[in-house]
């Protein structure tokens, strides 16, 4: 079998599969270029043998599903991490409270490659080095022993998926006083703070005020983590703390502050008017239309943006969860490829970084840059006028659309989202784009019709989901190249052929907001919305089911029959 | 109802109960004189109703066991401890490993104390004043905000059971290198740190000497602790770590240095010579007879005693565990009571610590001085010697010591260890002590026959049986006091009547000490010694059955089963 197209930035390599031998040209990362291309042959050549190296970097959603796609055996894999566990991170806010355990939410990384070919180091990439093709990296022990911290790790390809860090938006003090809710030590430790706080104001020394202020929880962020920390928060409080602290019950005050207009603004505005008012009626106070200047030792201060009133608020613990931020590592890196001027680190629709040969980033630390349709409108109509007679036929149409849809997912976002039964209603509404209407479209009518389709271009949200998705399809992508697989990409536009692999395409599958007793909010897939308590158990059930083993799924299961039978724990530890 | 006996050093005070006003007298702790008393009355004085305030300093085994027994509602009751949870600690070791979770062995006081009329403060007693009946305490909080740190609480009673901490017999780099295993916090940071060493022992710039160092555990003290610890790290390693690390498997080596001439010593022979052999098979290198001299940054220096050798060991984790300390607190107050010269504080057999009115002190912070019978053994013949002639008659003798011997435990002891039937049996060996033998006995065969008892006297072992035995032995006493229940105490010797209570008396039930692989050893009642895997099971239930809550034992058995299932983690958190 082998496969001829070959790239002239592509670099040459052999995977040594099982007892085959594949001769791989992985394609380098031109913007329209190269979506990664092969060419297996029988080499006989033992020095090509050698299995290319592939190093990831992060052990969150991205690095996990990646790897765990990966056919391992086609490659040199290695693994570098801070943390030597993969989160269920949706769980998170759950662990704050108690309702599950930390460990049942997290799962070792030896664990998950014991039966793959694939080595992990428990260290922080603090350099990459796309010159050299190697990344530094720092153990992360705490162990008092002499040795050189630093290592290098070479690599044929990079695949980044180090997330991302919280958002201050420098306000002042946030750094120092508040708690983000980023990873399993963030959430024990405001577990752990929320008990100090109910003792500590049991004690009988303290004056009414202070007792008051210390009860006095802020969640600043409205989006779902914000709001469904506050939810379990006031479940726990509510639900555990006060039978245990009855003395306390008129004391504890619960803010939720947003700077946005309505809270969950990114959910249909059925579920975020349901959320406001189910925090009004358990008497959580939503501040909405409120940027936080500064934070201090005694007080957060917030401006409203209607009224610009000033406001105060003593608090016991703060918790921040308004948005991500690109690492320091991933800052540098981008300085080093001329990406500076980005917030964050930008790739093509195949997840390759741009300016950047061999080297892949998914999740939180990137962002995929789609191409717009029009930028291609030219050439499209080219492609499609087949007969050159510079206006094209029905079947042209639907033909070329059919084609390059997979290539442009905004095509069936419009689609979709204008209700048009596929690219036949797309034809029939540019044919009814003019006047009058034509059968025949030139190329001014073709764009018109065709230009609204980016419209609805969007950036992908960054979840869980999206990281997922990408690390399952460029894991595909890498298995499909080694195993010499032909293309399956969408046509090309500007030259022969059809693309190495499809673009990467993300599938929303909905989204839940747990907004505590035993109530939640979910965003289906068509426009669905779901509000209620038998939405509660469609989350659990769904959540059960996305656990990454089968251990983890059965401790987040008795976890939460734990806490139906005996409540949350309160040990401060 | 109204009991009359009253003594000098008596004070008085009324406890209301429900409606029933009770007039209560509590004795104070003279040697021999008063064993606490009461006196009940339909007092109707509103000034006299007050309850007496009790104060329990600790929430281990005894001051938990002490609350769980305590009628509350008698008291105005309140407990102090920096930690607001109770620890199931036998299952310590188990924690350091993760065979249970952490907080599967620990119950909230406050979820012990819901039904219960009692309050609790997180804090730390950092000095007891008897003088003003007052403690200092202190919050433990690690909150920023702005307070006067220290409060006092005023008490009429003092329990004082706030264990002990590690002894490290001064050995020098011991607190700056060494774990201890005392308590949640110790074993969590244990278990991190093995994760740490696996994780950084596998990176991959390491020299093969640094990892087969960072590999070498070394656990100091061949008591039950360690020898549990040292087991339950061996089967970590050999039943889950080596799986996930098997590049490590040359690497590792477990030493256990005690300086006695065996483990487990305490223990019969046939257990410490079992335990070593099983060690020895599974690669556990027990060093015996080898004091530790200091602990650097890299390695660990003990003398043997036999060979006079000095031994440097390289470590990567020590594990310390070889016995207690007094805490600061406790030696402070020994100096106020003029106690300064003994190790631990002193209480005689109704728990009262001496010299000083209204404290009592159990568990690992104190000592029972039991009193011998030769000291009392002219008054003892006087009071038996009924009708003066300066002979005991059998009747004489056996009514007497029928009416002592719970006075003396040491009796029971010596009669349970000779095979004596009761106390005909030892009435028969003082008829035999002579010659000749005799049919009546006169002070001097008496004196002979009786002081051999007091060599089977021993101090009670420092352990959690101990504590919680003397925790509800004490609340009883305050119970039954309260209630205004008559003396049930034994015969007085140099006084009239009998004694308010009877003393404390230890009943040893036996002890474990798991040696991993599913094998235990244990120590039964009656000389009875049960050694393999039924004994694990037996261990499995009895540790089931003596948990604090059905909460606990519900998580308990839950973490056995899932360890059986899926192993234990090895997540570094």
């Amino acid at each position: 079998m082998r496969v001829t197209t070959l790239f002239q930035t592509s670099f040459q390599s052999e995977i040594s599969c099982g007892s085959v031998s594949l001769y791989v040209v992985l394609a380098d990362a031109g913007q329209e270029v190269g979506s990664g291309t092969l060419l297996a042959a029988d080499s006989q050549d033992p020095l090509q043998k050698k299995k290319k190296k592939i190093v990831i970097l992060g052990t969150g959603w991205g690095g996990i599903s990646f790897l765990k796609t990966l056919d391992c055996k086609l490659f040199d894999v290695q693994i570098v991490s801070p943390r030597n566990y993969f989160v269920f991170t949706p769980l998170l806010p759950s662990v704050t409270v108690g309702t599950v355990e930390a460990r049942s939410v997290t799962e070792p990384i030896r664990r998950i490659i014991r039966k793959k070919d694939a080595e992990f180091h428990e260290a922080e990439c603090i350099k990459i080095d796309p010159e050299n093709k190697q990344v530094i990296c720092k153990d992360v022990s705490e162990l008092d022993f002499e040795r050189k911290p630093e290592f290098a790790l070479d690599y044929d390809y990079l695949v980044i998926a180090v997330g991302a860090t919280s958002n201050t938006f420098g306000t002042k003090g946030v750094d120092e006083y508040c708690h983000f809710l980023k990873d399993v030590e963030d959430a024990e430790k405001i577990r752990e703070q929320v008990v100090d706080i109910f003792e500590t104001a049991s004690l009988p020394h303290l004056s009414p005020e202070v007792r008051r202020n210390l009860l006095s929880f802020v969640v600043v962020g409205g989006g779902p983590t914000g709001v469904e920390f506050s939810a379990e928060l006031h479940d726990l409080v509510h639900e555990d703390l006060l039978c245990l602290y009855p003395h306390l019950k008129d004391n504890v005050t619960i803010t939720l502050v947003q700077s946005g207009d309505h809270i969950l603004n990114t959910f249909d505005k059925r579920i975020s008017q349901f959320a406001e008012k189910k925090f009004q009626r358990d008497g959580v106070h939503v501040k909405i239309g409120c940027r936080v200047l500064e934070v201090t030792n005694k007080h957060i201060r917030f401006k409203s943006k209607d009224t610009g009133q000033l406001v105060d608020v003593p608090y016991g613990m703060i918790v921040w969860s308004t948005g991500i931020r690109t690492r320091p590592v991933i800052t540098d890196f981008m300085k080093q490829i001329r990406q500076e001027n980005r917030r964050v680190l930008a790739t093509d629709e195949w997840l390759r970084v741009k300016n950047c040969e061999g080297v892949y980033a998914l999740g939180d630390c990137a962002s995929v840059e789609q191409r717009k349709i029009v930028e291609d409108i030219a050439d499209l109509f080219k492609v499609a006028d087949k007969d050159n007679d510079g206006y094209l036929t029905a079947a042209e149409f639907v033909s070329t659309m059919e084609g390059v849809r997979v290539r442009y997912p905004q095509i069936d976002l419009y689609m979709n989202h204008n209700h048009l039964k596929g690219v036949i209603g797309l034809l029939d509404e540019a044919m009814n784009a003019g006047d009058q209407g034509t059968t025949k479209l030139d190329l001014e009518h073709f764009s018109a019709a065709i230009s609204k389709v980016d419209s609805l271009m969007k950036c992908m949200p960054a979840t869980a989901q999206v990281a997922a998705q990408q690390g399952t399809y460029l894991a595909h992508s890498f298995n499909h190249s080694a195993q010499g697989k032909p293309a399956e990409g969408p046509l090309r536009i500007r030259e022969q052929g059809h693309h190495r692999f499809h673009p990467f395409c993300y599938k929303h599958l909905g989204s839940f907001a747990p907004l505590g007793g035993e109530t939640a909010a979910a965003e289906l897939p068509g426009d669905w919305v779901s509000i209620g308590r038998s939405t509660m158990w469609l989350w659990y059930s769904v959540y059960a089911s996305k656990q990454v083993s089968w251990r983890t799924r059965a401790l987040v299961m008795f976890d939460w029959t734990k806490r139906f039978i005996f409540g949350r724990d309160s040990s401060r530890m």
